[in-house]
């Protein structure tokens, strides 16, 4: 049915006949494209040369080794003694220059019991939270206000669209381990509580903008750093 | 120097030669491509038909008219007799189904003496705010908590990248009249506070995630309508 | 309903008893990422590094102030003694440095009464007209050869998709003003009349390329400073 | 160097020990993602479902066959007996189904002595024009307002940017055989002379727009069929 | 230094003189666009409507629920016994409708003393595979043919660029559990020893574009189930 | 039934009232954009600064000239003085820097009677082959192992989606010319037997995860160069 007749002679014949010094001239003719310039087939980041839009700048190819495409920092746990009881060790291109330009990166996450990964958004990207241990109570809220929660076991894996509120927290009696997962190799990471108080956004102004007690915003500032 | 000596006989002689009919046979010819099926200039939603990742699927050509591309809801003043004293009129995709798929669209905001845009993020755009009347003061916050914020003075624009927080109030002794654009043909619109106080998300967890106290929580969810 | 016990100790406790050194070091953790290298918020525009496809390179992090957020060049009319009574005003990336990467800017156009906006395209993004003031005929020509025209009042809002031929006039008896927004950083604009007219284009190519008579090509080029 | 000492068992040896059956079925679980829906490799175009801003709906799987990825109507050259001495032969998404979403398209075009393709653009994509047979005048001229222009022999490539107004002419003495390639399955053709000559624009509008005098266009849509 | 004196009137007054009524009904004014269409914060899939180039279309609004988002699948361990010992559960849009459209997906991959994962790509994305039990060999071949190859330690993460040549090895005395995230929920996943030797492709074919022996061809055809 | 009674002087009469002077300055005014920076119609690739995931740095607009959007390397043939009797010349964005950020790309091949372009993929883009002379056989195989083959005759095209495995044979009694058009300006090319057999990839590892028995992969190493 499939008419290629013409191939009479077999590779295998063909490969007998041929010298060895041909053989690679030839076969290296398809590579001469990354002769004077690098082959695009990543762009791990090079932090010295300009960002651009699309992110970091590339690493010469010839300097990449396969050291730029492993990150090793999810051997060890996140440190959890502070106010959260999380400890979050992100892998974005910013640690781990490999993922720069490829739309994906992670983060690994330690919950202690009544830990807590406050309300944050990622503008950059869309994420899966994966529980690799424990027991996790996660949620989103949409646009038009609708709450999308539930407590998710051990092996469960939930999405989060981009930019949306959402938030999670330890709803069991052992530590969780959460690995996350980006679909941007810079997602970003916005808090809000850290967002309002962590900074030196007015007082007043994040009164009229959130509708909160002047009260309340002075105290949480207190707590976490905030001035104005 | 362009050496295109073939070209002896100019159009206008040419023209005189051929009938109209084989013109109208030819140059319809280019045309063929849309005979059965629509061209992609553009893609009006068509609310009817399921969407995709993509937007609202798009009115079939023929029933498209000029109308598909103009939106009047700009002429009147949005609705500002309300707790925050600004009115909003969107003109996204679902809206003003002419710029679905166009990675574009439009708000009116009216915003009175002492109103105010509660803090927000559009997940899906970024934004540029255009000041045409009064005086207003905007500001948003990056992912490291650096707050960047400044009055604006009618005519001025204010960019804000895709998904940060962000807000702005009238600041000063007139109405103003905003005009916003958007990267997106569906930026989307979260309000933190309604996200928070005018849902069903849990008093406890709000708590827990914002480090808000319950009872400002209790406070804002019976003004604005939130339950649980 | 939502079954996560485990927080037994709320925020509000938690808080009191942690030292505000302690809490300093600790939610600084989630922002190391920063530290090394810009995070990718945004990407202001630095005119004096190589441009990629992306857009122009980024302004180092610590070099960002708000004014680079914010253009002001719209506070005042665009000149409208010319030729075509229209002075236009571009906030694209190259004079409007926030925008950079974001997939938004903006224009402002004023047109006298007889003014006139030529036939031109944006090869680069889709485009929203918004007619502030006056009364503008505003019209685009799809690929199929449709003509989508209408007058549009004052407050109307007309969306122009990529690429394709349009323009506007203005329509009523006082000056127009205008307010564009585009769904790219760097839309591009290009002319007609001068793509044709102002270039050196030889005037042989024009007649066998549009058809249109070497007199009239001639008499315009004149007008116009074209050369050819 | 390489530690992986665990694989002591070769493939070769697992392969004599297991039973067809068992292989059956554990290699197709790998493929179960295919089960009740389509897996995404292609999309190929089906006209009767509606369209999205991404493209044609897709065919179901189990109706494509090899035949949706092949074209086969540039074995015949397009007809040249016309007004512009050229004939197109599109092979875009509508033509050309398997195309759908891919980002590709190409069109075949002869040209026949003084023969042209008149001043046009490609809204949604960039080309690469080779000049298979023949020589060929081409330029594009870029929204700074630059011609690019040069006489292409034969078997040259030249790229003409997304949107740009470009154009190209035999320049000599025998028939050329052009094979354009997109980087849209969708890129458009937008002719300036028929948007201009061939629609129901009104003539004045034209005049105010392209600087035109009102005899030229009068002409000209007397030529090309336009009315208004 | 903020001169936004014009709030002299906080929100908490403001609250206060507002009846409940009027609130509700202005606060839901920024909601009407999501009135008659779905608002596009996510798109889960609709396996019954037509598949778009952008993915799968979007399940109405009103039926998303949080399960949704939610995939429970990786609880249990994917099934190792067969051939490569290794047991696969993906959890693309197609099994996980709530990630259609927004450019992630995962794989658990179970990995037992001596299995591997075949030489495979995936056309669609890049993958970040994560080893959270045991020891694995893995690396990835770049179009200019070097190898990136390394046994990964519990707890590293690799990152392959997009449509390359991979594959991984149990590389320990133990079993190994992967997860794999993609920057597609659509990635797709061809191993080359199936692609050729589970299909009907003609061995002649095979032969000639792969210089294998015929003989090899055969035997493994017998194995995997190929005919031709 | 257009109402713009407006434009009462035709922009003929308009031309001869104002200088010529005036003209020249106000006309320009539209162009400003491009005073201190480059505008973005393309991107002209400059290898000596450091590239972006978005491809190659942009060469500054004055150094640009027509000769940077033409490739005149597809003049003379491939040499096909080789193994597998077929001459490839790339035009991608390496060789023909006006292609950079726009997309597209071309290949021409030389394929000799016995023939052949062994399997390989495309990570970074889809593919549409045009056979120009001759007649080849030409296949791809999908992620679901169905293999779409066909001989194409002389004229035809057919398209390989992104990422998948193809391959092509003379399947005449003549020589075959091809031309290749791709949808990226760097799409990669990633041939199978090179990757397995040309790099240092360890034989035990290439056995445990193609099923190839160890004295073929030796065999064929010998052969292509290959180590290890």
């Amino acid at each position: 049915m499939l008419p290629f007749h013409a191939i009479n002679v077999t590779p295998k014949i063909l490969v007998r006949m041929i010298s060895p010094v041909l053989i690679f001239i030839i076969f290296s003719l398809l590579l001469i494209s990354s002769s004077h310039a690098a082959v695009q087939d990543f762009c791990v980041a090079d932090f010295t040369a300009p960002e651009s839009p699309a992110g970091y700048a590339c690493k010469k190819p010839a300097d990449v080794t396969v050291d730029d495409f492993i990150f090793s920092g999810f051997r060890v746990p996140g440190n959890t003694s502070n106010f959260i009881k999380t400890g979050v060790i992100p892998a974005f291109a910013t640690q781990f220059p490999g993922v720069n330009g490829l739309g994906i990166s992670m983060i690994r996450a330690d919950v202690e019991v009544g830990g807590v990964v406050p309300l944050h958004t990622h503008p950059g990207g869309s994420e899966v939270l994966h529980v690799v241990k424990g027991k996790m109570l996660a949620g989103f809220i949409s646009t038009d206000n609708k709450v999308y929660i539930k407590t998710l076991e051990k092996g469960d894996i939930m999405v989060f669209p981009q930019g949306l509120l959402h938030f999670s927290l330890n709803a069991g009696r052992s530590p969780v381990l959460l690995f996350v997962s980006f679909s941007s190799a810079n997602p970003g990471f916005q808090l809000v509580p850290n967002a309002l108080f962590q900074t030196d956004l007015p007082t007043e102004v994040i009164a009229a903008t959130t509708f909160l007690d002047t009260a309340q915003i002075k105290k949480l500032k207190a707590i976490l750093g905030g001035t104005g």
